[in-house]
């Protein structure tokens, strides 16, 4: 019983946060169900550590000071439930289990219901950052049994990532809230990599820049609003050249997978009700990007307009208008994901605090940015703010940004590039600012041919139009009268 | 043991359909848990008709010739488990249960498996046209069971809608097949609801036209292409008048509702990986249309551009733009919606009937239209057409439609009107139509955080960048070469 902390799972991910928890005067244990991959990686990356091999369970929890934190970086689903049920017949009430993988947060919900009930403490923890987070910093966002956060707090907050001094974790609520909460953050991350995809292939084919054009595009902006992780790495992948001397970007294959965290954040967005279009248009996209060999056939059939390239006097405007764009699109990709986040909050009861969420992405993770700075001092200013764009630092911004991110939309238009996440973006503020939306058409069609009844608006409010009450109108003068109450057309 | 079929759940479906099958010639046994509505119904619409009333599951069994046909339209969910269960004492090997109700098609496949164990026939029957349609000739999608066919054919097809002379119905498959069509159908119900809103809205806020403008308009659409029964009744609903001689449709309140089906489409699209983005935007346009009090409270502090007015004499060029952008969006709208049948049929094993499925959506249900004589037509002459945008007619439409769709989605932009559905489908086929998406900077960035690999493009493959190989690149000349193989940020 000599180890700090114990951690399973020796792929990238958990060899780096092992080195990371070591190097900052912790003991750790590791283990591995493939066991010549702890001898491996004791002498190797491991070597002259405080970090201990173990070659069972029984000695990796035998090996760990009580109360036990354990941390569990395998692959999400059934492996996860399978590495539970080894745990628990050596571990002992108040122990900790960490689950720091990709769980679905359904699964970290019920996962929490039964280790509680079993007397042993559950945290699901986001960990984003990759391998270089991991080894160096990343955001931990941990969330389930409150009372393990006074143990982990200090390991936790110790190998986080630290932003303008302050460490990139925090707890974020009960049950399966850690997880939720990296699940957005990812959500998010397929926003903002679309946008740049999006930016790139505008550059690419309506001013035809090179990839090192492009890249310095990209560096000019990480000098401003836009500094971020995401665009600090365009910036070098796109400059960074194969042995031939050629971008290597331009070579690899537009086929992307999506069937992770994304997906499910569009999932839960439309079972929440919560209009977060950007994500849902960015898996989307991946989606589009899969059927590679389909899009080529359609290639050939299905004609578009003739690009209007961009002359390289009008460059600069065109490539100040993008950035507009961009910048305004990510902010309505941001206050979407926040959106559904707080209402997540009123649906699970879980009391997120706002802020901390977004310090938590503020460093150490793969959507840190300077903005995500802002939106902790908005959420600091107005920790019940109902939407981002009701803080006058982003509302100010998307008021400046609009001209240049119409511009764009509509030359994509009218180009035939696609840019579903600028678009949708637009879209969505368009709607969002708009106090009438044409949905009173469509509770008039709904009422007309499925009895589903509709209210008036307030101010045309009559004996025959009641204020609050269901409405259903005999638009046809046959048929019957009786609302729908079973069918759902 | 007298009549020839069975219905349970008296809401205002349930008595049409009894009231249909009866005007066919067939003796129809209904029963409803509460028993004064059977009563009610008895005494009134039902006086004089070849239809008994029972007042207990036992007498309503005892009254159906076997093998008994009995359809359940009551409330979807649980209610559907207990009636199904308070049935089963009282039924036969042989006997068939129909669900007629809008169940989601995983729970229609559980119960199928369930009863069929039970040697209990189970059909899920998507049902569609709403009261008209259930009283003069609904659209029926049956699934399940495929001995009950036989059974159930004769009826089913006497009082369904018919089309050119065929009828609304047709088998759809195995299990929950038959609720999947209908599920997808409702799926592109709500894309062609908000598709017509945001002509609408266009029309009255770009064109300043009044309701009775756009009827005229909608009247003349019906006349072509578009003639359908949603523009039917939206030509109707628009110079419905109010008691005062107002317009109707300019005092029902702006918030619509979505529960439902169209939910499911979104989701199972997700699920499956296909990118059926029109319906996606149609479903979180509820969403936003639902946040009335949000929206009314972000108008007042978001801007955006002036509206330019379309002058008179510019009025008719306008209106013919905006036919084809609602065109070629209901074309792209109908290929996603296809996409995903025939990616579902692969995925969940069933072998659909492509054809057949636009014959039943052609008469009888909500989005029924020349349109799909057309797609019938297209999946007669290739049964297993890639996607409907490889078929001449619909090649040739979108191909003339385009220029107007593109002024419209740009017109719509920098007038700040939202047209989220117009757009995503504009963005779909640009996106469709290019070889070349800029996912390989996607997964360039994926790779370079996470170590989650590329491959190349065939006509770039190199010792160093082996074709069908996942590659990974040591981007930054530091950290691990190890890719990820547990970890997805």
């Amino acid at each position: 019983m000599s180890s700090d902390f114990g951690l399973i799972g020796l792929a990238v991910m958990g060899q780096n946060l092992i080195l990371n928890v070591a190097d900052h005067g912790y003991t750790v244990s590791c283990f591995n169900r493939t066991t010549s991959k702890v001898d491996h990686f004791l002498a190797n990356e491991a070597k002259g550590k405080s970090i201990v091999g173990c070659h069972s369970i029984q000695e990796f929890v035998a090996s760990i000071k009580r109360p036990r934190k354990i941390m569990m970086l395998v692959k999400a689903g059934s492996p996860v439930d399978a590495l539970i049920a080894e745990l628990l017949p050596f571990l002992e009430k108040g122990d900790i289990i960490i689950d720091g993988g990709n769980s679905h947060f359904p699964d970290t919900d019920r996962r929490y219901a039964e280790l509680t009930g079993k007397g042993i403490l559950y945290v699901g923890s986001g960990v984003s950052g990759g391998e270089e987070g991991a080894r160096y910093g990343p955001s931990l966002m941990p969330g389930g049994s409150k009372e393990a956060w006074p143990e982990i707090k200090e390991i936790f907050q110790a190998i986080s990532a630290k932003a303008d001094g302050e460490p990139c974790c925090d707890w974020v609520g009960p049950a399966g809230a850690g997880h939720y909460v990296k699940m957005v953050h990812n959500g998010i991350e397929y926003g903002d990599m679309q946008l740049i995809c999006e930016a790139y292939d505008l550059m690419k084919r309506v001013a035809g820049m090179t990839p090192k054009e492009i890249s310095d595009v990209l560096a000019d902006w990480n000098n401003g609003v836009l500094d971020s992780f995401l665009i600090e790495i365009t910036r070098d992948i796109l400059k960074y050249d194969d042995v031939d001397g050629k971008p290597l970007v331009e070579k690899i294959l537009d086929s992307a997978g999506q069937k992770g965290t994304g997906k499910w954040t569009a999932m839960n967005a439309l079972d929440l009700g919560m209009p977060v279009t950007l994500i849902g248009e960015a898996v989307f996209s991946r989606c589009l990007s899969a059927i590679k060999s389909e899009r080529t056939r359609a290639s050939k059939i299905l004609s578009g307009p003739a690009v209007s390239t961009i002359p390289a006097s009008e460059r600069a405007a065109f490539v100040e208008d993008l950035k507009q764009a961009l910048y305004a699109s990510k902010i309505i990709s941001y206050a979407q994901g926040f959106m559904l986040i707080r209402n997540a909050g009123k649906e699970y009861g879980w009391e997120f605090n706002m802020p901390s969420i977004a310090l938590m992405w503020r460093g150490g993770c793969i959507i840190r940015s300077v903005f995500l700075g802002e939106i902790t001092k908005a959420y600091r200013k107005t920790p019940d703010l109902e939407n981002l764009l009701f803080d006058k630092f982003f509302l100010d911004a998307v008021t400046t940004a609009q001209s240049g991110w119409r511009k764009t939309v509509a030359l994509a238009t009218l180009n035939g590039i696609p840019t579903p996440a600028f678009s949708t973006a637009l879209s969505f503020y368009d709607g969002y600012r708009s106090a009438r939306l044409p949905a009173n058409l469509l509770q008039a069609q709904r009422d007309y041919f499925g009895a589903h009844t509709f209210r008036v608006l307030p101010e045309f409010a009559s004996a025959n139009l009641p204020e609050g009450k269901d409405i259903h109108i005999n638009w046809t003068g046959t048929g019957g009268n009786i609302s729908a109450s079973t069918y759902n057309a």
